[in-house]
């Protein structure tokens, strides 16, 4: 009953093929854990490993098997298990200041599955989409995957460039294309770490709403603030029921977690529950996470807030000593990532290889580009190397980017 | 920042659907284990919720938290966790006969996501897929989603029916029109129990070639054999490469696992992950599942064996009392479903009602069938009711059958 290696033949293969297939470039099967571990990693936006509550986890599912079992093992709702759906809308009330009932939540696998919902629910082969630029690579992973046409909005020191929103909007109008979504991730942008203004939350509101067109706020690293004041959601700015609002337990509870959620009317959340056909996301894992959220999620916010901020400060300092003139960086009020931007003449995707040579590892700024552009850019994360790891790695990091100034002064 | 309730506009909202959304019929947001309590359950294709080894997971859980925690509750792979897979290929070479390597596995958040990934791999809209009908619910709803057009195959006690399936290839191929995949439960086919034979087998593999289309094998019951002899996979008689194999712990393990896998040529998986932008599968659960599985697989199965035979037995003895003349059913060698054909005038979606009203519950045979035929029929899972709800279960459905011959003769 074995089986011999025979292939399918490749151009059978390539026939049938849907476009999304073909439209996704073939991606190396990357197991990233073993990536990181014998690198001083900044490269991807891990929580920090000595942090995760692996020992409470475990007393969590103990409590859960011993009184709820027969249904944390069952098929559950597509909209979510609704002991988690109850217990992050008071999350959501207490620190979000959002108000939602459960007919306007839907429990996802990460925001990876909202945001994948979502374009099935809206995108159809050539829909365009409005982003931030630079944004979240999975997030252009996802967009690609669906055959979007993304046109892309600047994000500078007060978060999205609305102007350059307004302008956008006002030609897709002229030009007769109904853009479906604007991709905002409203606090410490990923890549950039930087929140949108409040000024610029009631613009994005505004114009959506214009425009007739709905925003997805993508929230990750909203329970991760170092500094400043929390500034309210553009959910809760938008009377007009135009946004939805996504979150994550990666960053706080634990990615392996595999669960998110997303808020909008129930119109919506209706729609993409019809949409799923998973037999439930990740029920396990949603009961335990039922358990744990209420008991510990506070305290244990409290303890990553002080580990991710040591590590933004030391970060920071250490770019400061390290990087040669005509560097620039962002110094974000809380989340996991620095924006980096390196001379022109700096080729980041290029210069990855020695950094990894040499044992540190870094984000090229082109992945977070739906159109490959940021070459003389990079994302480092200091949410996952040891406080002792971030000088050094910034150090090797100078020194290279040094080199390589050099290299070009001489060509 | 609270929010009113103003929702956006229906026209809005519309205007802005996929053809995807726009297809799937608005399911309502049903927490199936709600439905299961108060009623004798034949509906759902769920697991015995007391045989499910929930002390033997808190177990589990404590040790991988011990040991490996920090890898468990991180991002993981979007192939799946390298712990699983190995798990999971001794157990396929053990048990299945199927001999793959790790390069030959994906990882899925159950058949579905497998399934999902699939039609996002190979069905642009309108593509053909030839299916088995009836067949899983699940699949139906699915194909439905991407927009398939779906050229159904019958399925008897041979299981599916090859001349059948060679009459529509060639018509196919006469039309100009190249079908991309052609779905196929071997086992215990949902819904009718039934399995394909080795000789039915052989020629699947052999058409398929013959038009160059893909195969994907669910062979989510193979565990669950309680009579006859294992019949080889259709994977395993496949030395083309057409054929994919999916499986899934929902019926062994646990469906809350929402763990399953795909087997194919190493060209499908990697396409297949390069798709799936999903931080990786239920890391937490898969890190679990890993452990579990080569401790108790074997064991549980063994036990849930005992349980599902003796309830399909009490199932065939109870059909036999109580169901009038007219009425046939399967008799099935494993899995967890009987299906029933009733004379020509009950149509069981209506008669549904005065099940639930006394207590019981069934899946109507249409849900079974893409064109919604089936209405005679129905299907009856032994899996979750216990011993003693099948034979008064049985018996309403028989009163009640009665009760809808007579009033058809008045008519």
């Amino acid at each position: 009953m074995g089986r011999a290696s025979h292939a399918l033949a490749p151009e059978t293969l390539q026939a049938l093929l849907s476009d999304r297939a073909r439209a996704a470039p073939a991606k190396p099967i990357l197991d990233s854990s073993n990536d990181v571990v014998n690198r001083i990693s900044f490269v991807y936006g891990f929580p920090d490993g000595d942090s995760l509550p692996a020992a409470e986890v475990a007393e969590a599912t103990a409590r859960v098997m011993a009184t709820d079992g027969r249904w944390a093992l069952q098929y559950g709702s597509n909209a979510g298990h609704a002991g988690l759906i109850d217990v992050l809308l008071k999350k959501l009330k207490r620190d979000q200041g959002i108000d939602a009932k459960p007919e306007n939540i839907i429990i996802t696998a990460g925001g990876s599955q909202a945001l994948a919902l979502l374009l099935d629910a809206f995108i159809n082969w050539g829909d365009t989409i409005i982003s931030e630029m630079p944004t979240w690579l999975g997030a252009v992973q996802a967009f690609n995957n669906v055959g979007a046409s993304v046109v892309a909005v600047p994000v500078d020191d007060e978060g999205t460039d609305t102007e350059s929103l307004e302008r956008e909007l006002k030609r897709l109008r002229r030009q007769g294309v109904q853009p479906k979504l604007i991709y905002v991730i409203s606090n410490f942008q990923n890549p950039r770490g930087i929140s949108t203004t409040l000024d610029r939350r009631r613009q994005i509101v505004a114009l959506a709403r214009e425009h007739g067109t709905l925003v997805l706020e993508d929230d990750a690293y909203f329970d991760l603030r170092y500094g400043g004041e929390t500034i309210p959601s553009i959910y809760s700015l938008d009377q007009s029921g135009s946004t939805m609002y996504m979150g994550t337990l990666s960053k706080t509870m634990g990615a392996g977690m595999r669960l998110g959620w997303l808020v909008a009317t129930p119109a919506i959340i209706h729609r993409l529950a019809s949409l799923k056909v998973d037999g439930g996301t990740n029920v396990f894992g949603a009961h335990v996470a039922a358990d744990w959220l209420p008991r510990r999620l506070p305290e244990h916010v409290g303890k990553l807030r002080q580990i991710y901020q040591r590590r933004r400060d030391l970060m920071l300092a250490a770019l400061e000593q390290h990087m040669p003139p005509g560097t620039s960086w962002t110094r974000p009020e809380g989340g996991f990532f620095i924006w980096v931007t390196l001379p022109e003449a700096i080729d980041t995707t290029r210069m990855l290889a020695q950094a990894r040579e040499r044992g540190v590892d870094y984000l090229p700024g082109s992945t977070c580009f739906a159109d490959g552009s940021g070459q003389n850019q990079l994302r480092l994360a200091y949410s996952y190397a040891t406080d002792d790891q971030i000088e050094p790695g910034i150090r090797i990091i100078g020194e290279i980017v040094r080199g390589e100034l050099l290299e070009a002064g001489r060509r």
